[in-house]
């Protein structure tokens, strides 16, 4: 099931930074990066998918966002407002993300190449 | 020597995207991943070395930042200031990061892991 970690950042008077290391701070090896930008209105729902393998981390390095993820047991809703929380989805996490604030940015890396046959659609159907 | 490439964004009703391939879109696997932020003012300079090994692509996600690059031949400055360009940096190219804009969000994909041994603070003795 996903699950939030807390990494480190770093901050003096240059400003803040923090690192995230693959196969060491997130269980996967990052073959894609991407990121969510100008996204307009609160209203806005993205994502809607599981994977076949794509495992993923993702990070909401400016603004709030909330991030709903599915599995066939259970149903969780993560708040994502600080860059040094990232959650960790399975593959089989079904996921959306909404809630966005203006000038939210969301980062997220992949353990997959893009292939739009990993993407499953379909949510669980649990009771 | 340093140079900029330009990636696709997809834009519509519910934001933008842009997605970095490793061993792709960049010449290198993704080992580690970190991001700057709130760095407080424009006369503030980060970075300020080079690398025996590291090879790094550096992306403005948010606001503008200026990217001097040096290597044994030459200098040049690049403006980062778009979420789709993305600046390439050999390991040997020494580099600072200086006139942040005010809520810049620099993100940074590298070749390797953390080595404090991997990096070289000085500049090149360039007439």
């Amino acid at each position: 099931m996903a699950h939030l970690i807390t990494i480190d950042s770093y901050t003096d008077n240059r400003g803040s930074l923090c690192a995230v290391e693959a196969q060491k701070d997130i269980p996967f090896e990052i073959k894609r990066v991407f990121y969510i930008y100008d996204v307009p209105t609160a209203d806005i729902i993205r994502g809607g998918h599981r994977h076949k393998k794509t495992e993923l981390a993702i990070i909401c390095l400016k603004g709030t966002c909330s991030i709903y993820v599915q599995d066939e047991e259970k149903e969780e809703e993560f708040l994502l407002n600080n860059p040094n929380k990232i959650l960790i989805l399975n593959n089989q996490d079904w996921h959306t993300m909404s809630l966005f604030d203006k000038g939210t940015l969301l980062l997220v890396l992949a353990s997959e190449y893009y292939d739009l046959d990993d993407y499953i659609d379909e949510p669980y159907a649990n009771d």
